[in-house]
């Protein structure tokens, strides 16, 4: 067996493992009685453990190495390039190191759930100093292996091959334009006005309502499910891909977009290369990538009139409301594009969005590098809350910096991923345009087409490309910000 | 760390991975999508073989040589014992046979679903001499290290402490009053007209009595599911217990005995004694014991008048059926009560069980033993049918010797746990009556006395005690067939 043969093996050895951590995390955030919790715990944190020490162990340091030597085809070599990056991104740092910085993050995020309700900042930086430092520190060992800035070791994690300068130049574009086109948008929409659902919409029925949009996006129930959440999320493993969502039944909006937006996860997940099962190649590109998935369903397909025509058909009669107009394709339009400056990012619209990504982002840089410390973090935050929204947080840490859960286990470097994913989207949707006449095949509702483009140009390529790769062989052309700025443009203005 | 630490401390290590073994082998069968099966199958391969390369690892021997020189207290000693114990029967096959008859089972298993439907013994019996063959050598294998007979080292897989001597004294006790007693029976229950159920009966409805009943029978949600598989079973661990059951929506008889059945394998593993969770001795006790404890749900609960009136009343008012007399407490007693001599062991009534029992016990003996070939047990099968429930099964092998998944797969040795674990269960409810007005209890609505008993009596005890211990605390000696036959009696005749 040659050693690339040997760490294909170990590979597939691990992707086990691993299947079995993503089902019992499922489970676990999903379906799971509560008293199951401490039990189920322990036993994941083992398997995590042991997956850990499978992906570190001592002889795949000299396969590396001899592998680098074998005669390997374009396939081979790109999944040894990928085997490569994970395994030295696992073993960079000690495994005290690892186990310190994973104590500190969940001794932060446990107190911060009540510190925030508590708008307690002194408390919550006590624990976040500790946090931030190790995060510090793990940027910095991940920085002087890759030979890049700390920062951009840390974005690497979550979407490869980006690096802050290329980042920087996209987002002081965005910058220059999005503030205004916000403050028009919401002056146009002023005078038009919206009915929103106030009426009650049981569960069950919000529940099959999602199972028919699920169809229409062509999801593969013999290969995934659909079931609940407190949060939604997209696990599970390829042939077996889990979705979950949340019904409000005070309204209907958000689950059914909710599960547009997981349905875009779960088709990637789903069309992800089979032969390539259990190597990383055969995972999906990037956090980034996977977001412009998700997107590409919620945003570019999910908010076009031709799409909202079919949710309005298959929601008509589905509900107790008769609410003059509610229904209507054109309100229903007008419902899921509002526009409003406000202060937290997991409600924000489409618009406003990239705005609070921006923001984290210049601030998370700047922390990780070494340039601000923690203590700077809520006057950097509502002074650019002010720029870029308009909006006052001095004092108000609960809906200002301790908002998300990224920063307190120190999952710094991801926020990136979800306004790159929406440009990404909007970049695939201007280059699929050109061969496929996206609203006749919308109008048709067999959405095929659009699928096949995306598999084509995405989903089948798993990782066997980078993404400027896969971009510009789908696109022409690297991240250009101009198709999503065109993107908001002509839905907004 | 003394050399018993490291082995419980190893002992919680191994149950962390079965915890998860169990987990995805519950959504395995319940849940997960079709076309998950091959990636699951394949993920959950390679758990098994971690979890008996763990089980089996070199240091073992030296610890358990320690401990053994170790000061230990009772409880101590008793969680030594039983991991001793496992770890023997774990480690006295050689992996390669393991390997070769679990291959041979897969085989004889997969082609028997097929071959028992076109009634092919011929087919059948072309695999099973491998199966057979190996299975013996195993029995031959634990016996010369047990210091048993062959058939006994495999009957301690799953009742530890029997043997065919103490088995063929009780069985012999059985058959020489039960084919009497069920004639009888059905001589009895022919003057007595019983109304069958043959409406609609929706799933939905079904699933919301069953939880009623499983609220009656006080099981722990918060440590627990009920959900839907085609074969009925409990799984999941002690803190999250997972009990499926299957609706056939032409009756509801079914699904709710069923339901009353699992739940009290339930009961049992949320009763286990948490403080020894991760060692064998916070396990349940064996399979016979465990079936006592959902057959004291099932048939001495569930089938007294008592409980069936919560029953009638939890069914009034769900189903859509005005069949006159249906739903009355006396006519659904005789439902739950019919005496039938029929062919299939798993749709036998609770007289003629037993009788399914001792005829396989007494051919598996015999095949174990090398007494008798696979090309006997066609005949010996009919000839005992004829002699315990006159029926004939010449040349019908598919309703006779092929319809049971356990030997088809080397499962020998299972068997007597069915009709021990009733034997059990009688012989627990006249001991609980010395202090307990069961009937009392269930008119009250409230039957924490009677499961206070079961936890304090069996459950609580985990692995602490052999089966003759529990049994001899419990009710103040070993298996004695009189309860069960007195049971039999007053219920039947
Ligand atoms: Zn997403
Ligand atoms: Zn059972």
């Amino acid at each position: 067996m040659s050693a690339f043969e040997k760490l294909v093996k170990h590979s597939k050895k691990v992707a086990n493992f691993e299947h079995l951590y993503a089902i019992s995390s499922w489970d676990q955030s999903s379906i799971m009685p509560s008293g199951g919790a401490e039990a189920r715990g322990a036993a994941m944190a083992e398997l995590s453990v042991h997956i850990h020490q499978m992906r570190t162990q001592p002889q795949l340091e000299e396969w590396f190495e001899s592998a680098a030597q074998e005669n390997l085809d374009q396939t081979q070599s790109a999944i040894l390039r990928e085997m490569k990056q994970q395994w030295q991104q696992a073993t960079v740092l000690p495994d005290e190191f690892v186990e310190a910085k994973s104590l500190a993050g969940s001794k932060c995020e446990h107190a911060w759930r009540e510190q925030r309700t508590q708008n307690d900042w002194q408390g919550f930086i006590a624990n976040w100093q500790e946090v931030v430092t190790l995060s510090q520190q793990e940027a910095q060992i991940r920085a002087e292996v890759a030979g890049t800035t700390p920062y951009d070791a840390m974005l690497n994690l979550y979407e490869p091959g980006t690096t802050s300068e290329s980042l920087d130049k996209v987002f002081t574009d965005v910058k220059s334009w999005l503030p205004d086109m916000i403050d028009q948008a919401i002056e146009k929409q002023a005078s038009e006005p919206v009915i929103e659902p106030k009426g009650h919409y049981p569960a069950q029925a919000q529940k099959a309502l999602g199972k028919e949009v699920m169809k229409l996006l062509q999801f593969d129930f013999s290969h995934g499910r659909l079931d609940e959440s407190v949060h939604p999320f997209c696990g599970g493993v390829p042939t077996d891909v889990r979705i979950t969502t949340r019904y409000d039944e005070s309204e209907f909006v958000q689950s059914i977009m909710g599960i547009v937006h997981e349905t875009g996860h779960a088709r990637y997940e789903q069309g992800l290369p089979r032969a390539l099962a259990g190597t990383r190649a055969g995972e999906a590109r990037s956090m980034g990538v996977h977001e412009s998935q998700s997107l590409f369903f919620e945003m570019q397909l999910g908010r076009n009139p031709h799409f909202i025509a079919h949710l309005a058909k298959l929601i008509k009669g589905r509900f107790d409301d008769s609410t003059e107009g509610l229904f209507d394709v054109a309100n229903l339009q007008k419902v899921y594009t509002r526009v409003k400056k406000d202060f937290i990012r997991i409600d924000a619209d489409e618009l406003t969005y990239p705005a609070h990504v921006i923001l984290r982002y210049e601030i998370e840089r700047d922390l990780m590098n070494g340039k601000i410390t923690c203590a700077d973090v809520p006057e950097l935050w509502d002074e650019k809350m002010q720029g870029y929204l308009g909006l006052s947080t001095k004092g108000n840490y609960r809906q200002g910096c301790m908002q998300d859960i990224h920063w307190t286990d120190g999952s710094f470097g991801y926020f990136p991923s979800y306004t790159l994913g929406a440009m990404y989207a909007a970049q695939f949707m201007a280059a699929m345009r050109k061969t496929i006449d996206v609203e006749s095949v919308l109008d048709s509702g067999d959405l095929s087409p659009i699928f096949t483009w995306l598999n084509d140009h995405v989903w089948s390529k798993g990782s066997l490309y980078t993404t400027n790769e896969i971009l510009t062989q789908a696109t022409g052309e690297v991240l250009n910000p101009a198709f999503f700025k065109q993107h908001l443009k002509s839905r907004y203005l």
